[in-house]
């Protein structure tokens, strides 16, 4: 049984909280969360203790691992203090918004050969696993190119844009991972973006859609198209093409009914809205693989080094964006 | 080159006359219409001579075929004619309303071994047609269950359901030669039916919907869900279902584009609404295989035999309906 | 909370014993099995006791209800018994292979007023349930006719054929209710069946396929398309047509992935296999409207008059194969 | 009627030859080919006459227009000979592959206000039309982003891609007049290509795969996604996205069948292998739309400066390519 103390119980965390819950190896032994309504409530519901200090998850020798799903600016010193306390860790993504400082909190830890595991969940997808797991086959032959598209339903609040590190390292982060899942190492970068003469956006220096094209190390393409609204839900797409064929993940819809009618036919429902329906077996697909990785003492599935790769892509990205260079990734 | 001459210058006409024109190989020699404008208009729009009076095309030798698209009750008359004019035939459906007037024709004129081919275009659709090829290659390996949706956009007007012969007879005929088309030899029918509590129907002695059973003679079975209208166009599918898998013909819209909004996602247009747009490339194929055979002076790809039998299911279907039995085909 | 005593604990036992225990408000109190190890195993798994005999649920007045999974022949026993000692049933379908002994059981029963409730599944299917709102909310206007395609992937081996009463009381009884779930009462039944020629089925006096045509008491008319296999996996769909357009639920794949190369394109995968898989959600559901109802002391939303219903249309079905007549349903 | 003499009698010679046979309004007048035998075969067809020597359309007032479908390398000379004879032109894409040329003659042609109508024969698809004409209504709200996929089945030979003045002014120039025919005037383009490490590209400067992203004056960003083969066939996509939704216009197969089997469900036969079977409407639209134009005396629904922007997009995706830099347009 792996002992595990959530560290956050906001949006994420519950997530988690619930995949920690049906997962029969693991169980949820502290909730943190310095509001401590939140870190209540949500022990209470799954029958666990809580806390609103994550010491209390630090110092609790029984405790085998945390998961950090605390705001972003906190994810660095949660994540040493973690590992200084022996503690396997599930690290929500990004690592953090500056690649200096991730490397700098690496140098410090990596001596410890702690096992850190970064939260891209959409690694579990059951669709876009298939593609690549398909595209390993030979399915398709030589896979020369990749398509993302990837839009939220929404733009977040204007609080939340002002702190968010911008659109590529707070959404399309999960995209340059993606690309990463199935191309493996990225070479080259280049960005267009706009803010569509939106003001929200121009104020945050921020976009609301971008076109990022990448070279692969292999020589393959890849293209995400990103855009912070989409008036039909959470379009999250991918096709993998190849010299043999492609394979091409779709949107879900919550049910299979498709309606005809004089003016249209086989028209189907919105798409799933948002992260938390459409990728819920990811999350806890992700939860599992976690815990199985962190009880049979072997690599975590997605490790630190791809949390700081897609980092990388999103400043060379930000700076293709400044530049109107296609950016070398070192 | 084959010299027809149209006898019937309305709606199906037209389509045959526009196919006739467009096969290199045969050429509209004449257009006959009681109705002098239609027959005039028509023969001027394809360069060719016109005149109200049939014999003008039976008493010419230089004329090979004739394309017999006049109202139903005629058809006998017309057929009679023309092969004692010793001219080929291609004979709308159905031959006649009247079983035993059929076999009659028949035993008079089967001593010349005439050609006559009968108008189930549909046995030309591209969809229907790889669907019986494929079958035939064994791709679903023993065929043991066809679906044939058949819906008309809208019902006829009043006055011509009056002298339609019914539904089986004007509209289902078609669904009980494809089931003869697609399984051969049919044994047994059974069908409910419901004239939707509309008054047009039930003053009519005749049926908005039904449901027909079928068994082949191979033992598979078969279903035709028809309607005399339908809000999204002229739903025309159909399902064979084997051992190994099955084959769907779906239905065809104009363009590929598909819409998504905050209602609803990948909405097609609406299907292709009558006939005249859905079955525009299997009149063609029908006629050029008429030239084809006539030329060759093959048998016709689809005989006088398959307009009877599709007449014996008609009657056998209206009897089941009036009897509440399944009825064997003789 | 509702305590719940879960009596089978064979393969829908065991899901029953998943969606209990999700339940947060209800406990799995009991698993009775006459198979000791399969109730030790199931009730050990989810940390409930467990008992081989059901007088340990029914004599037990701390357990509100049970959950009857027990093999048909023995439904009515334990219904008498559960509601002689006062408990709340969920009832797996069908009640049972009689439908004088349901009836009697009935008679029996009835003057207590007990909480029974049928256990069709499909009716809390998402996409079934969102095809009858929204014909409920006049989409589609009048509804004139419904389609059923119900196929299994594999048929049951040999000697589960024996007792499991026909295909019309096994498999077809899901069809039935969900005619008359979507349709309302049906007042005329008429069907064909056959055993493709297969020994398995002859020789239980069985069917391998079928097509049943029904009359609802509102005029409209439905027809079940049934298989006892299918090589593409458990093929569930449902079309509901009506006046002013239609509503289709389709087939669930296990992902959204589309494959296409030389041969085919947008090529899906299978669809999910069994009963299991594709209804999973909707025994989850069911379960959840059990415990709700239970609860708040309302109707079971699925009646002992519903399970009968359905009996009696398996009945009719069966005599209009026998008779070659269409059979109307008292 | 417009008298209209065809210049080249190859593969789109053909196509255009079929589609003035087509037109009531429109004769082919002559047939024009230094090859004489494709020129006199392609005459005899269609009941025109030949000739090896362009003087003969240019020389006859009787002709009103001629269509240029000679190798591109002749175009200007052409263009130039039949502006000064003062007949209506319908060009083939691209004028010429070098744009200073492109100028110049248009200088020198200008002064006549000739009509000069490109071949740019996607914008009569009827897709891509009605999702113009669907945008332009308001559908989607502000257009924000245009994705273009454009894969041909298979690479042209090395012969050709020697004088095909390279992907971008060969193939995506279709894609540049698409993106500007969709969104309007473009500003900036940024292109990613690769030779897929294959020779035949290598040798020839060229590339076998390409992303081209745009931003357009309107501030809405397009994304072109190219290959030069395709193991499915002619992948020929479009999708519309706006604040309010999108549209997409999918591939076409060449009949509506799906089949299921074991190993997979719903699969369609491959798309429409090239643009002979894929465009064959949208070539004859074109045509009629030249002919109406001509007819009406109105300006060609694509201008010369239409295929001289797409021509400028092509330079300007080259020279992205070659500096990794994004490249404003002039």
């Amino acid at each position: 049984m792996l002992r595990i103390a959530l560290l956050g119980a906001g949006r994420v965390g519950r997530v988690h909280a619930r995949s920690i819950s049906a997962n029969p190896g693991a169980a949820l032994a502290l909730v943190v969360d310095p509001l401590e309504d939140a870190a209540r409530s949500l022990g209470d519901e799954h029958g666990a203790p809580w806390s609103p200090d994550p010491e209390d998850a630090f110092g609790d020798a029984s405790i085998d691992a945390v998961v950090i799903g605390t705001p972003t600016n906190t994810h660095i010193d949660m994540l040493r203090r973690a590992v200084a306390a022996g503690k396997r860790v599930l690290l929500e993504k990004p690592i953090d918004l500056d690649l200096a400082r991730v490397d700098a909190v690496w140098a410090e830890i990596a001596p410890r050969a702690p096992f850190v595991m970064v939260g891209f969940n959409r690694r579990f997808d059951p669709s876009f696993r298939e593609i690549r797991e398909r595209v390993a086959s030979g399915e398709v032959g030589t896979l020369r190119a990749l398509r993302i598209t990837s839009r939220d339903p929404e733009p977040p609040p204007a609080a939340y844009l002002a702190v968010s590190g911008g659109m590529f390292k707070d959404m399309t982060i999960h995209d340059f991972d993606m690309a990463r899942f199935q191309l493996g190492e990225i070479a080259e970068v280049s960005a267009l973006a706009s803010d569509n003469g939106l003001d929200a956006f121009r104020e945050a220096g921020d976009h609301a859609q971008a076109v990022i094209t990448l070279r692969a190390a292999s020589g393959a393409l890849a293209v995400i198209v990103n855009s912070r609204s989409c008036a039909y839900g959470y379009d999250q797409r991918l096709e993998a093409f190849g010299d043999a064929g492609s394979l091409e993940a779709g949107n879900w819809t919550a049910t299979t009914v498709r309606a005809s009618g004089p003016a249209r036919t086989e028209a189907s429902g919105p798409v799933l809205h948002f992260f938390l329906e459409r990728y819920l077996p990811a999350f806890r697909a992700e939860l599992d693989a976690f815990v199985e990785a962190a009880r049979a003492d072997r690599e975590p599935p997605v490790g630190f080094a791809d949390g700081r790769a897609a980092l990388a892509l999103a400043e060379a990205a930000a700076e293709s964006v400044a530049s109107g260079r296609a950016v070398a990734v070192p």
